[in-house]
């Protein structure tokens, strides 16, 4: 990769060159209608002003506007050559030796904003939330803690790309904070179940691509042609009850455990961004059925990273590092698997890897794994120790893509636990 | 309930009697766009003719229109009061002795068109759709199949209302066919897991609502206040390939198994229409815990039927009937548990029951019960026998209420299963 400096002065430690481009929704002020931006630095890029300013026009955009609008769908639908044209031309304007943006003082005021001043939205209207459970090490530290080592993986596991619908609604934007939610829990001791806070609250380390792209109910996505269905990558915080799971999962899977928040952050590191940080999959064995092998088996390398700070810390404190390269099962799999059957994907959907662990200790997502259970509790700097999140603290996933000296990254997604609100 | 006739032919054995007055969405050719029409009979009515004509002034709707609309949302997150309001402007609209619309041809003749000439539509656009397993009988009867009587409910069966998330973007109307899905499956006796067509194709007779009026995140929705956020029940096939359910549900439940499609009726029949149906609710020992305690305990008197056809079978044939009152939770209990953690319901979202069973044998609410996991075979007319569904059968799920004379009714949800397309 040649790397092409931008006129806007961007650190070197920034998530966001001009390599990066992710896409985001903000308003510029509270008062002000939701609008399709582009994180470059410190800065916001209005893509609505691009588009009403015709500075996009030869790109593969349609005549209506897409970028005026309160989600990112619209451009998503378009597919992967609308994609593409759009960030070929935006590389372009955004270059130092591009005059057009550069020396147009009047232009560059209304299009860009400082990120820190303002309100970022959910990006996507998000149909249908997928989460899969695709990391082998996640599922095997669960599995040992819950039935023992010898039966850890589940025999479906080598073979299936485990996964479970669900919910859309409560998929909320990094930095709104959430309520310890009640439920109901039953302690192993105890004879009956009982009633009141989770007191087992845990975040999970995992992200999850939207898809840009539909497909027809009935018609399964090839798993080589999957890749063109993926719009972008986020960050996800998968919030977990773990005792309220624990009672309520069998026989149908997690519920209320997990419908109560999920958060993503708030930029989407496109496909087309990260294509350049691709590796070799994951050896799979036993050999995958025909459907979830790929003629190129291909995953990300992306750096992940857990930081926590509770209330009496001045800076957050890192409890957990892993790899998106860690998971069993690769995004094209995702969605082959996905549709095997015929489920129709469609435009803004999320798909979540599950936890990312990785082999390590230092790389287990969940304060679940990190405590092993509450058994080893997590030592924070100042002398508090957690087994699980306790009200007050801020749990923070941040994601990285470094390579030829080339650095995108995913910015963060973070959230507070609040005290419940009591029964 | 005084039976009030109208001015338009009713049969008594329709489902469409002027007490019912279900929503559903229509075009009246293929050609012309969708919009809110009310079943009548064997007639329907254009309620955005209604409204366009400003015979719906003096309700409770908004100065904007609702009805011109491509789904029903718009007008359900109006709530209950508007609801009502637009139900008993209807009830006298559409009465014999109300000349507004009875004794003006031309008005009668653009705002109703006949049900066999119209193109119905999904009426609602379905943000979540969440599945419940309400049925006790149904629980007890699988438990029973795959872990014997003695384990057959699984120990939170009588204190967690058990649901999983399903697939919102697969739910389809009545009539559209579906292919046999391709999945991995694993018979018992078989080393390897297997990739190819479904070999045990099922339905499940169930019924769902749809959520009128939104909970914001966080704040659970009051068991009391429940019904007031219910619009109204449609019937709900939720096609389930077993085999591959089988292999794949443990740990995190279903999802390939059931994601290819759910079919829904038409016509949604409003809980203001099924109110004077309401009969209190299933005894339940233990005591459920206070959120799930409502000081009115209602479930539904609506009796369901099963029927199919094969492609040599000349009319359909019942094969199992059933009841919504067989529930052990109760639709109030679903929108509390749901909610129980701070889970958002918004406008449009599906709650369904989980397959109807009752306590006989002729009640069994699948096939898998029906045959008894196919060892007992369902006999039908012409000699044909049934363990599971196959390639040309249509299953029909049928419902209706009948009290003190009045009789209303669901229509019918029906599909025609067809052939793979091969892997």
């Amino acid at each position: 990769m040649t790397k092409r400096q931008s006129f806007i002065p961007i650190s070197d430690q920034s998530d966001f060159p001009l390599e990066n481009l992710p896409y985001g929704v903000f308003s510029p002020t509270p008062d002000k209608a939701p609008r399709v931006g582009v994180a470059l630095g410190d800065q916001v890029l209005d893509m609505a002003v691009l588009e009403a300013e015709g500075l996009l026009e030869g790109t593969k955009l349609p005549s209506v506007r897409v970028f005026d609008q309160p989600t990112l769908n619209a451009f998503m639908e378009l597919g992967h050559e609308a994609w593409a044209s759009v960030r070929k031309r935006l590389q372009d304007l955004l270059a130092n030796d591009t005059p057009t943006l550069r020396d147009n003082r009047d232009l560059r005021a209304r299009a860009f904003y400082a990120q820190s001043d303002v309100v970022m939205h959910l990006p996507v209207r998000i149909g249908d939330y997928t989460d899969f459970y695709s990391s082998k090490h996640h599922a095997f530290n669960v599995g040992t803690m819950f039935r023992g080592a010898d039966n850890a993986l589940m025999p479906n596991y080598l073979h299936v790309p485990i996964a479970y619908h669900g919910r859309a609604s409560s998929v909320i934007l990094s930095g709104q904070d959430i309520h310890r939610p009640i439920g109901q829990t039953k302690p192993k001791d105890a004879q009956v179940p009982q009633f009141g806070p989770c007191k087992l609250f845990d975040f999970e380390l995992e992200m999850g691509f939207f898809i840009g792209t539909s497909n027809t109910l009935g018609n399964p996505v090839n798993v080589d042609e999957a890749e063109k269905h993926i719009f972008g990558f986020v960050l996800v915080n998968d919030w977990s009850a773990r005792d309220i799971q624990t009672w309520e999962y069998q026989p149908l899977g997690p519920f209320n455990a997990k419908n109560f928040a999920t958060s993503i952050s708030p930029w989407v590191v496109t496909m087309d961004a990260l294509r350049p940080f691709r590796v070799p999959g994951p050896d799979q064995d036993p050999e995958p059925f025909s459907y979830l092998k790929a003629q190129d088996h291909w995953t990300l390398d992306i750096k992940l990273d857990v930081l926590i700070q509770s209330e009496t810390m001045d800076e957050p404190h890192r409890i957990a590092r892993s790899n998106y390269h860690h998971l069993y099962w690769t995004p094209s799999q995702h969605v082959a698997h996905h549709t095997i059957t015929g489920c129709n994907l469609q435009t803004g959907d999320l798909l979540a890897s599950g936890t990312i662990s990785g082999p390590e200790k230092e790389e287990r997502g969940s304060m679940l794994e990190l405590s092993w259970r509450g058994t080893e509790p997590v030592e924070l700097p100042g002398g508090e120790t957690r087994k699980f999140i306790q009200d007050g603290d801020t749990v923070f996933l941040r994601g990285f893509c470094e390579r030829d000296g080339v650095r995108i990254g995913f910015g963060e997604v973070a959230a507070k636990l609040l005290p419940s609100k009591g029964v």
